[in-house]
Order: C-alpha cells, then sequence, then structure tokens
C-alpha cells in the first residue's frame, strides 16, 4: 500500500455540530429566533447528494462544490422562512464557509500523523481543494496533497472520481485504501480496484443515527477510530 | 497576503545535480562509459521547455511532465549515441523518476516551515502532481497542498496556468506571491496580478551560469534564499 486516501465530510470532520455552530452565530447576529442550528444543518445537508447529482447525471457541468453549498444554503435558507436576499452577501458567503471551518473528530489528527509517515495521506472528498486546505490548515490536518473531486472534476461516487485520482498519483488502484465512514464510498471504491477501510462515525449524524453503523461488506480493514486504523495498515 | 507558490525546479530544489546523480548510477549499473551525468542533464533539462511549448501552443492536448520527461530522455539517450531499446523499460522509467528525486537547497525546509505558519504555501510547478508529492514525501517539504501545471492544465507561462490556480485557492491574484529564481516566470505571474518574490539560485545551471544572477525587474521581494524571505514576508 502507498496512499491512503480519505473521505472527509463525517469521515474525517463533525460537519454536523461544526455547520450547527456556525449557524447559530448567524442568527444570534441577525437576531433570528425559533431555528435549531441542528436541523437547519440536517437540511442544508439533505441537498447535498441531490445538488451533486445534476453534475453526475451530466445535466450541468462540473461546478465545485462551494457554489452548490451556496446554492442550497439559499434554498434551505428560503425552507426556514428568510428570503436570503436579506442579508448581505458577504455574510451570506461567511455563513456558507462553515464547510471550510469543520473540526476533525478527536483521533483523527493522531492517527493521520502516524500514517502519514508510511503512506502518502490525502482527501479524495467531494469538497473543493479551498475548502478543504482552509480546513487543513485551520485544524492542522497534516495532508500530503489536496485531491478530490475538483482535482479530477467528477463527484462520487462516480468511478472516474477514485480512477483518475489513483491516475493523478500514478498509483494501480490496489496500491491504495479509501477509508470512509460511509459504506456506499467504499463499495464504489472497491469496484474501482482500490483496498477499502471502513472506520464508523456513528453520530454524524446526531444521536439517533440509523446508517452507517456497521460494515455492510467485508472491508480489506475495518476500525474504531483512526489510531486503530493506522495500527493495522502498520501491520 | 494569503498564499506562497513556489517555483520548483531551480528554485526548490537542485536538479542538475540530483539529475546528475541518478544520471551517473544509471550508467554504472549498465556499465556505460563516457558520459558526464552533468552534461547529461544539461542536455536532458534543455528539451524541457520545448516539449512544453507544444502543449502551451495547442498543437498537443496537456500531457503530464513524467510523460514529456520520458519522451525528451528517449531523445537524449539518442544524442549520446544510446538506443533507449537497449535499456529494459522500467529501468527507463526509474531513470526518468530522477526529478521525483530531488534534494531541496540546503535553506528550503526551515524557510518554508516558517511561511507555512503564516500563509498557505504550496508549489505552482510545471511538475505533475505524483512527481511533485513522491519528491516532497522524500525530502520532507511540507507543502499544503500540490498545485501546479496538472491540476489547472495548463503550462507556466501561461496566463491559465497562474490565474486557475489563484481561482482553486479562491484567492484575488493579489493575495498571492509567486516566489521563484526566475525573472521570467515572475514576469508572466506580476502581467496576472500576483506579488512576486525573487530568490536568486546562481549555480542551478552550474557554476559558470550566466542567466537570472540577479532581479529583472523591481520585485516585490527580493531574499538571497528561502530564510531571509521568509522574514521579509513577516515584513
Amino acid at each position: 500500500m502507498r496512499a491512503a486516501l480519505f473521505d472527509v465530510f463525517g469521515t474525517v470532520v463533525d460537519w454536523r455540530n461544526g455547520v450547527a455552530r456556525e449557524v447559530d452565530a448567524f442568527t444570534a447576529r441577525h437576531a433570528i429566533s425559533g431555528i435549531d442550528p441542528h436541523v437547519f444543518a440536517d437540511a442544508w445537508r439533505r441537498r447535498y447528494s441531490p445538488s451533486m447529482e445534476e453534475v453526475r447525471s451530466g445535466r450541468r457541468p462540473f461546478v465545485k462544490l462551494d457554489v452548490l453549498h451556496f446554492e442550497s444554503l439559499q434554498a434551505t435558507l428560503a425552507e426556514f422562512k428568510l428570503d436570503p436576499k436579506d442579508f448581505a452577501e458577504a455574510a451570506l458567503r461567511d455563513l456558507n464557509h462553515a464547510w471550510h471551518r469543520l473540526d476533525p473528530w478527536p483521533d483523527v489528527l493522531a492517527g493521520l500523523q502516524q500514517m502519514k509517515s508510511s503512506f502518502i495521506i490525502a482527501p479524495l472528498s467531494n469538497g473543493n481543494v479551498s475548502l478543504l486546505l482552509n480546513m487543513a490548515k485551520r485544524a492542522g490536518i497534516p495532508w500530503d496533497a489536496i485531491l478530490g473531486a475538483e482535482v479530477v472534476a467528477a463527484y462520487k461516487p462516480m468511478p472516474e472520481s477514485y480512477l483518475k485520482t489513483a491516475a493523478v498519483l500514478d498509483l494501480p488502484p490496489s496500491e491504495i485504501v479509501m477509508v470512509a465512514a460511509h459504506n456506499g464510498d467504499l463499495a464504489a471504491a472497491r469496484v474501482c480496484g482500490l483496498r477499502t477501510a471502513f472506520v464508523p462515525r456513528p453520530t454524524e449524524h446526531g444521536p439517533n443515527q440509523t446508517t452507517d453503523l456497521k460494515p455492510e461488506q467485508d472491508w480489506d480493514f475495518t476500525a474504531t477510530d483512526f489510531n486503530a486504523l493506522a495500527q493495522q495498515l502498520r501491520g
């Protein structure tokens, strides 16, 4: 194995609490009451996959995730009976950058630091480069490179996203392990010939999460957190 | 200033001595005598800009630098009266990866580490991602991201290479400083609105170098090495 590639939203960072924190600050600053910030975060995230599906289907040319997030934010505000036009553009852009300011799960930094000594470590995320880079600089995530959808102009789980990333690394897929908290991501990576590692994040969607609690296939590795995964990969 | 982007061949790493070292090992392994490895390195490098010009001119679709280097290697061997077909493909591929195994100038790691605490630091090189990544892993170069020609499918000094990289970073060009040992690279970056920093590397081309010994424009910064540049950027 030469490289470990990571899903980011949910696997590396806790997007739900991070976005909720920023929504909470936004509503407080604008004296808006009656919005549960976690419910808002969930609603915003619910538009994530459908927004990418427009691109995956070919109905829309590739645009980076910041753009999709911004459109979804406007739609989510409307869903909560708020008119996006009532806010300064800069304030909405700042809220959209909540996704650049997410915190890693507690085990991430130490685990990645260990894996970095043996492997190339990089995100293979649907997030755009500046999003992933700003996130890494803020949180101290020690990526060797920033890869993902924007670099290859293809959103997961399209096969191109995995295969073109392997080509950029100039590695056969079998020399790469995809690390994710999502069975669907790993299933798509496996079809492309990558090795697979499942790290469950049972509170990604909050305390009542029902999905991705367990491995749904016999993944090459299953580990409780990034430290345990680093141990397993060291063999 | 938010980001510092670096030319790599010549500015960050000493390509001439690094390639010569690998050519020397290759000729020794194959019991070839009578080749001065520095002369070979210079001959190989002489094909660099013309090979990219095919792409820059639009006569050829974008291909990554590893491909151009490999074609140039074959032509250079022929120039030295060696038939590429006399060598195993794997041996030639390995020699081609000499460009992945170059050493930084002595001031680079400490200087970059300082700059990394205040700015995004990344290569803006004509090298492809795997070349720059393998080089960084081997030498401990602490890039925040691997950017450059392959990510934006444009070779320097095409304006697209600078402007699309700024777009990937989601930064106005004025928030980026281009660092290079080459006046031509900085001139092209300046036209695109980037700030500019000149760090001379007076032995890049060997002891008798005549080019790029001095700044040819009034660059925003001129520094003797990366440590001095880090000081200046801290301002």
